[in-house]
C-alpha cells in the first residue's frame, strides 16, 4: 500500500541520502537540478521563500499535519539530525501559522537546516534575522492547537509532489525540488554536466550569438512551418 | 442593528482606545497579540505589507468605500488625529489602487500612522521611501473615481474581521490584528506575560531541550495513540 | 481580422514608437502614465516585478507562446533592437518557467531592456544580480519544451491588455502600462502636465491642507447627501 | 467587546426575529431583500446552493467551528428550534466536509430548515434527494474530527458578513442575505414596496419601453458627458 | 489607436456580421468553431452559463462598464437590434450583480438574444425560467449604482479576448467563442467541413478502431521516442 | 525511485485490483469509502463531475500529459480493458480541453467506464447525453496539440493524490477517492461495516435523538471546558 495519509505513527531512524551527494547537490540551483533529473521533482510554485536569498539543501524528515494543528511539528524535532530539512505536508489545505521562531530555535539546536511547509508560518521577521530558511504557502499569524495526531517520517505529498523521508530537498528563490534518496549522486552528476555546458552557452549568448544558431533550431522551425514576413 | 454596510454618514469624534494601552501594545508583534487575546482579531492573511519591515500600532478610523471609488478616503483625512490608523473596508471585493503618495502625505500631515486597506494601493516605491506603513490586498496602479458615497467611522468588516472606530490596530510582517477598544489594556498585559514566558522557553529550546518535554506533551501523545516505530 | 491568436508567423521590421517620446515617457511612473492616458492601458495587477525597484521603459516586440513551450522566446531574440522590451503572451493560462538567465544574457546582448511575461520565470536571483528587469505572473523553476509554434510580433493580449508590436511599455513597482505607438508623444505631454500639478498639491497636503478643500469636494459631497454626525 | 472568535461557550435560548416578519421575508428573493435593506447583508458570492432551486428563510443559530473539526455542529443540534437555520462560520479558511446526510436528518428532526456553512459539505446527492437546503463554500468528501472547542450562538462572521443569533437568513439561487433581528419587519415592508414597483416596470420594459426613459436617465447621462456618435 | 478602455462614448449603427453566416455558425458548438478558426477566439473558461443547456449565437453589441456600476447596461438597450448579444467587459475585475430579470425583459423586448458578461448577474432562477441565455463570471445578488460613464459599442476585452461590435458570439455549455465580423462565412465553412469529418471518425471510434491508427500517430510516437514496456 | 514525472514510456499489462472487490466498492459512496480507509485517498475537491448524478467505480489506467497536449490520451486508449477508468495527471497546472466526445466514444468502445482528469474537458453537453462520467478541474473548449511525450501507466499524482495503475477509483457527486490496489477488499469490508452502522444512527437521529447522546459526546465536551450559558 502507498501509505499516503496514514496517521498515528512516528518512524525513527529513517535512512538519509548519501552526505557526499547532498553536498554536491547543494552547489546547484533548483532550476538546474529540476532539469538535470528530467524535469521532475518540483513542488508547486506557490511555495515561496519567506526572505529573499534564502537557500537550502538537506535530507528530508517528513511531517503529516492536521489543519490548524501543529502537534506533529513538535514530535519531529526529536527526529532531526544535523543536515535535515523538515518537510510538512497537510491532510487538507490549510494556511494557519504552524511554525514560528521558537520552533526554528529548536530545530536549529538539533541541527535542522530549514523548513518546507505546505501551510503558513509566522514570526517571519525574526526568522529572517535568524537566517532560518523557510519555504511556505503563506505567512499567517494565526496560531494552532495540539489536539489531533498526524504522522512523522511517512511518505507524504507536499505541494503536489511525493516526498519520502531521506530524500534530498533543495530550495532557493526559484522554488523547491526533491531528489529521490537513491538518485542523489546520479542527479548531482547530471547537474554538474549541465552547469558546465551552460557556462559555455552563456559566453556565446553574451557575445550576441543567437540561441537559434547555438541550439540549431532554424531547421526545426522551418519544418514546423514558421513563416518570416516583413511588416 | 449592526450597522455594517450603512453608507452616507461620516461620524465625528469617535472615542479612541486608551493611549497608554496602545503604547504598551506597540511593543509586541502581531502573532503575540493574536495569541494573547485568545486567537482572535486577525485579518485574513492576504493582507500584506507593501515594504518589508513595516510595523504599525494605532487607533482605527474606519472607511467603507465603494469599488473603484476613493472619495471616502479624502473624507476621512479630516477625521484623523495623531496616532490614528486608517482602516479601509470595501462594500464589495475590489483591488483598484485607491491610495498613493499624495494621500499618504496628507494623512501623515494630520498625524496618521499608516493604512490598512482591503483593496489596492499604488506609488508603492514612494510610500516605501516615505516609510509610510501600508498593509493591502494588492498593489495596483489603476486609479479610481469620486462619485459614490460610502461611510466614515462606522463599524466595518475589513478582510474578514469586524473593526470599530477607536479599536487598536497592530500590524507587522506577520499581518494585521485588531484589539477591541475596551480590551486594549487587558490584552497588553496578557501579551507582556506571554512574551516573558516565551523568552524562557527560547533559551531552553536553544540549548537543545525539546518542546515535547518543556510542554509535557509525551503523555498526551501516548494517550492519543501515537506509535513510535523503527524504520 | 483581429489577428489575435494567429500562430506560425514571425514579423520582421515592425515600426517602433518615436524614440524621443519613449524617452519622455521613461521619466514617469506607471500610475501617472495610466492616469495621463485616461485610465487605460494597464495590465492586470498580478504582473509583478521579480526584484524590488525594477523599472523599465521601451518599445514592445511581442511573442505569443504555447503552454509549457518557450520556442518563440528564442525566435524573438533575433528581432530585438536596442531599446526593445519583450512582451510574452500565452495562448492559454500557464505559469511554467519560460525564461531564465541565459535568455536574459541573450536579450541584453541584442539591446533588449527587459521582459514582461504572462507566465513564469526562473533563475530570479541571477536576474536580480544582473539587474535585468522582469515582470511576470509567477516564479517557477519548471522548464519548457521547444515543440509547437506560436508567433512573433503579432498583436497579442498580455495579462488582459492588447499590445501591438512597437507600442511603448512602461513598468515599475506599481505594475505595467502600455501606451499605443501613435499616442506616445501625446501621453508623455499629459504625464508631464499631471506631474507638475501633483507637485503643487503635494506641498499643500504636506502643510496639512485637506484634499476636500484643494479639490473642492465639499459641495459635491453635500449634494450626494453625506451626513456628518457626532458620535 | 465584540466577542467575534470567542470559543468554549454555547448560548441557550437566544431570542429569534419575529415569526411574522420572517414569514413576510420568505416571500422575497435574496436580491430584492438585499436592495430593500440598502444593499447590505449579503454573504460573499462564493456561497452557492448545493442543488438548483434550493430556497430558505429562517432564524439563525450560529456555530463557530475549528478547521477540520465539526464537533460544534453536533452541539448546535440541541439548540435548534422549528424555523431555525444553522449558520456555520470558521475560525480560519477550511473546506473540509463538515456536514452530511446524518446531520441533516438530525437537524430536520429538530425543526431545522437548512444550513449555511462557510466550509465544505458531503453526501450532496442524498441532501438533494432529501430537499435539504444547503449553501456552502465547497463540496468535499473529506471528513472531520471532534477534538477542539468552538462556540454556539455567539456573533460570527460568515463568508464576510457578521451574523448574530436570531437574525433572519434568506437564501436562494442568487446567494445568502442576513437581516438583523430587529430590522426584520422594516425590511419586509421595504421588500414588498420594491416588488410592487418592479412589477410595473417589468410590464413597461416588456412592451419595449427603455429603462433610459422609465428611470429618467437621459439628462444625467448628458450631464456626465456621454457622447452618442455614429459609426 | 487601439481604443480599448475609452469611456464616455456610445456608438450607434455599428455594422453586424452577415446574418446568413451567423445562422450557419449557430448550427455548431463552441469547441468546433474554436478549432475551425485555428484555436483562437475563446473567452477564458471562467465564463459559465447560468443554466445548463443554454446556447446562443448572435452579433455583439459591446459595453464597457465600471466596477459596481451598471449604467451602461441601460444605455446599450437602445442599441440592441434583433439578433444581437450584449457583451459586457469591465474596466477592472468586479463580480457585482449587474444584470437581472428586468434588464433581461428589456433586452428581449428589443430583440436581444442573450448576455455575455465578465461580471456577476442575479435573479438567476427567473432568468432560467425565462430561458434567457447568460454566460457570466459569477452569480451575485449585490446590486450596483448608476454613477460613472463607461462606453457602448467600442472595442473591448471581455474575459481575455478582444471583441468588436458586430462580431459573432457563440456560446454553449463549453464556453464562449468570438468570430471576427469579416471572418464569419469563412469560419462557418470550416466548421461545417470539420463536423463532417468528425462524424466519420466517430463511427470508426465507436467500432473500436483506435485514434492511434485513424490519425496515423504510431510513427510520430516512435520518432518522438515513446517506449512500450511490459509491466 | 519514485518514478513520478518520468515521461516517454507506456506500460502494458498492468495488474488491476480484484474485480470482486471493485464490485463491492461500487456499492458505496465516496464519503463512505474515504472514511472506511482512514480518511485517506481523496483527490482535491476542485475535481467536479461535469453532470449531476454521475457515478463511477473502476480500475485506473493512468496518463501523464503535458500542458496543452493530449497525445497521451490517444495512447492510453489501446491499454483500456473493460472496467477501466482513465486517470489523467498533468506535468504542470493546465486547464485546456484535452478530452471530448470523440475520445469518450473511443474509450467506451474499448470498455472504459469514465474519466478523471486534472485538466479541462469539452463537448460536455454531448458527454452528459452519452452518460459518460467525467470528473475534471475545468470545462474548457480550448483544444490541444499532439507534440510532446508524456507517459501511460506510470505512477502519477492526480489532483494532489498519488495514483498507481490498477488502483480502484470511485467517484460521485462528492468527489473522487482512490483505493490502493491491494487494499480493495479490506476497504470494501470496512465500508460495508460503516454503512450498516450509519443506518442505525440515521433512524435514531430521525426520531429526534441527538448525536451528543448517540455518540456520547457530553463528557468529552465538559472535559474540554464547554460552558453552556443562558442568553
Amino acid at each position: 500500500m502507498s501509505g499516503y495519509g496514514r496517521v498515528g505513527v512516528a518512524v525513527r531512524n529513517v535512512p538519509r541520502a548519501d552526505a557526499k551527494a547532498v553536498e554536491r547537490l547543494s552547489r546547484h540551483g533548483v532550476a538546474t537540478i529540476h532539469e538535470a533529473q528530467g524535469r521532475t521533482g518540483l513542488l508547486k510554485p506557490y511555495m515561496r521563500p519567506i526572505w529573499p536569498g534564502a537557500a537550502l539543501c538537506g535530507t528530508a524528515v517528513t511531517v503529516l499535519a492536521q489543519p490548524g494543528d501543529n502537534w506533529m511539528l513538535h514530535v519531529v524535532a526529536e527526529m532531526i539530525r544535523p543536515g535535515d530539512v523538515v518537510v510538512v505536508a497537510m491532510t487538507t489545505d490549510n494556511e494557519d501559522g504552524m511554525f514560528g521562531d521558537l520552533l526554528a530555535t529548536s530545530y536549529r539546536a538539533r541541527g535542522g537546516r530549514g523548513l518546507v511547509i505546505d501551510a503558513g508560518v509566522r514570526d517571519v521577521r525574526t526568522l529572517a534575522e535568524m537566517k532560518f530558511p523557510v519555504w511556505s504557502r503563506a505567512v499567517n499569524a494565526r496560531g494552532t492547537v495540539k489536539a489531533t495526531l498526524g504522522a512523522v517520517n511517512v511518505p507524504v505529498v507536499c505541494a503536489g509532489m511525493p516526498v519520502e523521508p531521506g530524500d534530498v530537498v533543495v530550495a532557493d528563490d526559484d522554488g523547491v525540488v526533491v531528489v529521490p534518496r537513491d538518485r542523489a549522486a546520479e542527479v548531482a552528476a547530471a547537474a554538474e554536466a549541465r552547469e558546465t555546458k551552460e557556462e559555455g552557452t552563456r559566453v556565446r549568448l553574451a557575445a550576441g550569438e543567437l540561441g537559434l544558431d547555438i541550439y540549431g533550431m532554424r531547421d526545426a522551425l522551418a519544418r514546423a512551418g514558421l513563416k518570416y514576413v516583413e511588416h
